[in-house]
């Protein structure tokens, strides 16, 4: 499986993604999900996938040949997000039925995309285009996509982010959302690529591959589960609770059967 | 669907549930999913509950009718927690095979059941019952079962239940796990059904139903979105940050195209 997600803020957009591919469970990869093209000060563009490894890799290889061979449209000529979503979608559902015709059973060869980007002074967008290639954009309530395992991580960028968050924060965030998921499914594994694009910069520069041993991955991990027992500490306390943390009106701890 | 969990440590369970039912979108109810049987200082039993109401009702009338009419196995007749688990599932597979016999279309009837209790001086237990009607126990490493929406709610439970956790401590993280749940998923909702249970006490005495308007649900969620807040703002920055939270590099926030 995959987790990948696009938060989009007022002042930019944090992509994040995770790099395990799996078919079967002994047959496990990894793969970057994250592909960027830049054209400084012209335009940049983020593409997340999860779905069949096979159509991601045949979607991104065609989307740079039409770049190196001029065809168009290509990602250099189309003129604002919704030809460029529209690009990829028809380049992703052309791969799908090229390897479904030549299929004889059950296998889904369906791949799901985030694009992100932003061309010249438009605004910067985030689209989550399906796999029949329609998309929708984010939300202004929970202004962030997700595609693959989305579950473990959602209720954190559920509770934090807003469409006024900060960059930073947010990228945070991101990485705690991503850990949760890793450490709650073996489906989902590093690296994990970050990307922090801030509005109108036009060029990528705060990119981050973190391995498993990257010190700043344990720091992070290790903090957050400081922060989190700490959270859990000063909870309020059930009204049966003795100041101790006994259940209040049940014998002492020590004096009961403490079975299994 | 339905958010049911059992965590079980060294000093006793924590039983926690939601109380949301659906039959489609447009035809939901409120059903408690957590019932006790309790025989003070002799056995209790508490059954949570996911998958096909009709069958999980006919479980529970089932299992009191063989008390009250005396038919043996019953939960006051077997003689440890296997044998309660044995005749839960056999009452459950027997349920649902009567449904499925007079059933032209693919509708699903299967139910999953977690079964806890203690019976005399042995251990408490905890088990998680397949439609199937095989079960199994938790794990020392992950001292919890889950049933239903499991996926939002796992992260908390798999960061911070051990097997040597405390009662109360451990219940409020049932509640943030829960609270998680219901916040991303629709399906899962409240009343929330609490049951925090002593080891070799063989009481159930500490029982909350928190609805969505307790006081206390609301002051543990305040709380608990505090200290994730807490929680992000102790996190390690990335290197590029200045102390201002912008990103280190670019312009100034305000001088920037804000975009969307």
């Amino acid at each position: 499986m995959t987790y990948c997600f696009a938060i989009n803020t007022q002042s930019g957009f944090v992509l994040c993604s995770d790099s395990r591919t799996n078919a079967g469970f002994d047959n496990i990869s990894t793969y970057s999900k994250m592909h960027t093209f830049t054209w400084p000060n012209n335009r940049v563009f983020a593409l997340l996938s999860a779905g069949n490894l096979a159509t991601t890799q045949l979607v991104i290889k065609r989307i740079k040949a039409d770049l190196d061979s001029g065809a168009t449209p290509n990602l250099l000529a189309v003129r604002n997000m919704q030809e460029a979503a529209d690009y990829v979608a028809t380049v992703s559902t052309s791969v799908q039925n090229l390897h479904v015709v030549r299929d004889n059973g059950n296998v889904s060869f369906e791949a799901t995309f985030i694009l992100a980007g932003q061309i010249g002074a438009d605004r910067h967008e985030t689209l989550m285009i399906y796999p029949q290639g329609n998309y929708i954009h984010e939300s202004d309530e929970h202004p962030f996509l997700q595609i693959g395992e989305v579950k473990y991580g959602k209720p954190i960028l559920d509770r934090v982010i807003k469409r006024d968050s900060q960059l930073a924060p947010a990228a945070r965030c991101a990485l705690v959302s991503m850990n949760s998921t890793v450490r709650s499914n073996l489906t989902v594994g590093p690296p994990i690529d970050l990307l922090i694009y801030e509005a109108g910069s036009l060029n990528f520069t705060h990119q981050l591959c973190l391995t498993e041993e990257d010190p700043f991955s344990k720091q992070l991990s290790e903090a957050w589960n400081k922060g989190l027992v700490a959270a859990l500490e000063n909870l309020p306390r059930f009204y049966w609770e003795s100041p101790s943390g006994n259940v209040a009106g049940e014998p002492a701890a020590s004096t009961l059967n403490r079975g299994s």
